[in-house]
């Protein structure tokens, strides 16, 4: 072994020994008669001191030495003089009796600090310099103890990993497979799994009774900022449950990582259904770190009841939906910053015609965009209706319902963001319940599983699927939420055959269609199979939360850009005439 | 919860406790006035109990349920009157007062029981059905417990896991890759990774210090039985490390994995050179749960020395090697047995020309196929240089040095296997060293790294490779061998760039091949890289070899045919035009 100790363990209680070092050079500094080296590992950073008077030849040698040298040193711990006590080493430093370079290094093209210098694309080409920065390094070792804290929680309640194959069938339902065709049985392909989840389910069928895999799954998308096309899974299924079982066990799973992995007590996690995270936050995935909820001053629903909206303005009156929250304490927002919510609203990705705005003032009395169209009374109506104090900001949109809600959804968040209600560091989870079964596609002109074929409707709607009413099917589907983050969901699948088959009816499949592409779950269905459900969380996404950062790329050791490719590897590539003739299979010129 | 206890946990403590059970109809029994269910799930299985008398109706219901059935119960748990203490819940069973038929089930192709009438092919298409069974379910369960205390003692020792690409570049080095066609590059293609092995390299250079993973592996080649395209390595590197430490460390590991899983305290790994290995039992991975090892009486090293052969014999005369091995206490094997052994060496597989046997009687002379051409005097050297005592079979090969020791080799096993000495629950675990850096390829006419190209020759041997004695040159290079089998692999990596860019000479690598195949690796070696080294376990054929049985088919869940399909989802397969338009490929006509 070249080290008797790591560069992070060594303290004021090692004085005197002798111990011997290996690591990379942080950073070196001469003071004349001294040298110091702060050496680096995994573990920590250790004081290096060379005196030029006691040991002149391994001072002239350490002055030598560059940026990320790998050196190997014996000597003697001392106290230092001049602690450090924001470093657990801090206390101490070694004085150098031995010394070897075990490798060399050129200049690194960034600095390797907390605060690097690199760019994004540098630090991806240089990623395995990129890795020695602390911040880097740290994201992966935290993504490590999750997955341990995963297991150690999952074993405990009897789940058994059980590893699903990669190289599977492709299916045209969904989104796009990678695939990889077959030397030995030429014009076929295997597809690379989105998710394992026809095999989760065979695994219940074959009575495994509870699964979990921390899995790699595959999309063939165009990628957008921070999705990859190879990205972890938490896959979990379990037989003989019912959805409280599923939501009991998973909210228990992330208890325990908030408080194994970062100390925290969670409450139980509130529930919301689908409708009401809709009307209330305008997304099926609420950030509720802060309230602000949407307060409907006219929908649908209230059309032809006592309005809130007398007629006038025409915005309003064509309007299904207006809706507003409330800012509590934003009034002295200056014009221009009202006007820049604007602009953010009227951005092409949101693509709101306008925002409407009302100040609560500290007499009470309100002053609002829209003055010339609504008297007093009907803007303190308002302002009670949102429980707007004085002081606060009441921001409204008006429009089609869908789009509206969503666009407020937008605005909420922004106003959450520079209200600093959107700390990181703080954690809201939830539960959004009662996901439609069903959504109508317009393009393709047929109804589409808005969770996947498998999807149990909820029992007491199982007749309004028989009556046709498909948009009104309620499925046994769950999302759990975090920071308005959708850090995982599933559902209870359907287990009976008739059921399944009647599935893939409303979905415009024919029968045919249906048994080649799933036949061999639904002939596992012949054979007896138990009542069950799963859940499936984004591993990324999960461990870049759990890091309080928005990018999972730093969480993931060697990513893909947004081109798909691995800048570091040069990856894909071309492949040898003679790799393709093997396949048989040519490029399109 | 469909259930409130599983079928494997009540006991007699349990007595008068109201419980509800769901699992799988195993089989069922009408005694007249009562019907009796056996209940299986993953946990265990219980008896049901239904009384006509008491229950008609109920009794009438269970009746008409057939195998594989999934109900659901709830019952009194009671004594059983004839108790079945072979398993745990034999002491009770369950009055049952409500049933509910969860799902009905077909009858399924094969008997769902320990030793079932299906053949491997019906099996493997209803791999959900096989599963059921519970020596296939205890050998996932094994895989399971195997990969928690694999990664328990890891953890412990601070290795990291780091999850590596599954989408990475192909390299025409070594075996062949898998490929996944780029949509977003056309023309460009991914590979799937044979190892994570310039990856572990990588996050070395990137400090991690010690790294590894539970990881799918692939190769396209053709399948001999018992290998699979995707398989599953434990694959480990350290830094700052010489081999004596890896070592010592995975030593270390397969002693937790021995005595956590299968309760068996293994004794510190002995060490064998390859040398020995293949002088002394023709293998570079020798059985070595019993001794018989080879003896030689005549060999290249011997050739001109005093001679146990004196000329006469033909094949010996003009043998560089004549080498026996000695089967204690078998000379009354028959002459028809030693036939049989005949045949055994003269297949193709093995190819021997013959063999030659001598028998020590119980007076002491001996008594040989080969007594026309060597006296009494001779034979009784040859008994005394075998250590063969009276009542000893000693059988002898003679030829070219590698094949005939390989020819033996399988001798010796087939011997050991006909005398009982290869009990798979019997465990002979270790170490060979010093196996040689580089080997020759007629064929190709050039030198081909016998590990990888990353191997480090052993610093003493350095001398050798400079002196273009490429074939004597050693490497840091090691296998862990258990009862025959090579479970692991690994060595002590190159980490200086000018070892590594001569290494890339040697085997005929221009410059420019080394650096577009390599050259990530190698700018990487440019910037610090620590000294290193690993290891791979296979660990399919780990939890194989733990769960005392030869194939690794029944260890992995869904596996693959010899063709490499899987035929129960029935992959590979065609997929789109749409597809492979979007793809830019052609299949060949």
């Amino acid at each position: 072994m070249h080290r008797t100790h790591t560069c992070g363990e060594l303290r004021i209680s090692d004085i005197n020994t002798t111990v011997t070092l290996s690591g990379w050079l942080q950073k070196s500094r001469d003071l004349g008669g001294m040298t110091f080296i702060d050496l680096r590992d995994r573990y920590g950073i250790t004081q290096l001191a060379f005196n030029m008077e006691t040991n002149a030849a391994l001072c002239e040698q350490a002055r030598k030495c560059g940026r990320e040298f790998v050196l190997k040193i014996t000597g003697k711990v001392i106290e230092r003089s001049s602690k450090n006590l924001n470093i657990l080493t801090g206390e101490i430093e070694i004085e150098v009796t031995e010394f070897e370079i075990l490798n060399e290094s050129q200049t690194p093209p960034f600095t390797i600090e907390d605060n690097t210098d690199g760019g994004d694309d540098i630090r991806m080409k240089y990623r395995y310099l990129d890795i020695r920065r602390k911040p880097v390094r740290d994201n992966l070792l935290l993504r490590h103890k999750m997955s341990q804290q995963t297991r150690i929680f999952l074993d405990a309640q009897e789940f058994t990993e059980v590893e699903t194959p990669v190289l599977i069938k492709s299916t045209p339902e969904g989104a796009r497979d990678f695939v990889v065709p077959s030397r030995m049985n030429q014009g076929q392909f295997y597809a690379l799994p989105q998710s394992p989840q026809t095999f989760k389910q065979l695994l219940m069928v074959a009575g495994m009774d509870r699964y979990y895999q921390i899995v790699k799954c595959f999309r063939d998308e165009d990628l957008r900022a921070d999705r990859q096309p190879e990205f972890t899974q938490i896959d979990c299924e379990m037989s003989f449950v019912e959805q409280e079982d599923i939501l009991n066990m998973f909210e228990g799973l992330v208890k325990h990582l908030f408080k194994n992995v970062k100390g925290i007590d969670i409450d139980s996690l509130p529930r919301m259904t689908f409708a009401d995270a809709a009307k209330y936050y305008g997304s099926d995935k609420p950030d509720t770190r802060f309230d602000m909820k949407f307060v409907e001053l006219k929908s649908v629903e209230t059309l032809h009841a006592t309005s809130l909206i007398p007629a006038g303005f025409p915005v309003f009156d064509n309007a299904d939906l207006v809706v507003g929250i409330c800012a509590k304490g934003y009034a002295e927002y200056t014009r221009k910053q009202l006007d820049e919510l604007t602009e953010f609203v009227k951005r092409p990705q949101i693509g709101a015609t306008g925002l409407v705005y009302a100040r609560v003032n500290a007499d009470g009395s309100v002053k609002s965009s829209v003055d010339k169209f609504y008297n007093e009374a009907t803007l303190k109506l308002w302002a009670a209706a949102m429980n707007a104090a004085p002081g606060d900001l009441i921001l409204l949109m008006a429009g089609q319902t869908d789009k509206t809600r969503k666009a407020l959804c937008e605005l909420r968040l922004e106003m959450g963001t520079r209200m600093g209600l959107r700390n990181p560091n703080v954690y809201a989870c939830l539960w959004v319940l009662d996901f439609p079964l069903l959504e109508f596609n317009e393009e393709e002109n047929r109804w589409f599983a808005m969770h996947h074929p498998f999807t149990s409707p909820k029992p007491e709607d199982i007749a309004l699927m028989n009556e046709g009413k498909f948009g009104q099917v309620r499925a046994n589907a769950y999302d759990m939420v975090v920071n308005g983050v959708e850090v995982g969901g599933g559902s209870i699948r359907i287990f009976d055959k008739t059921l399944q088959a009647n599935m893939f009816d409303v979905l415009g499949f024919t029968k045919e269609e249906a048994q080649a592409q799933f036949g061999f779950l639904m002939n596992a269905f012949e054979y007896g199979a138990p009542p069950h459900g799963g859940i499936a969380f984004g591993f990324d996404r999960l461990c870049s939360l759990f890091g309080g950062e928005n990018s999972i790329r730093d969480f993931i050791a060697f990513p893909k850009n947004n081109s798909g490719r691995d800048v570091m590897i040069d990856a894909p590539s071309e492949i040898d005439n003679k790799q393709l003739n093997e396949l048989g299979i040519d490029v399109r010129k």
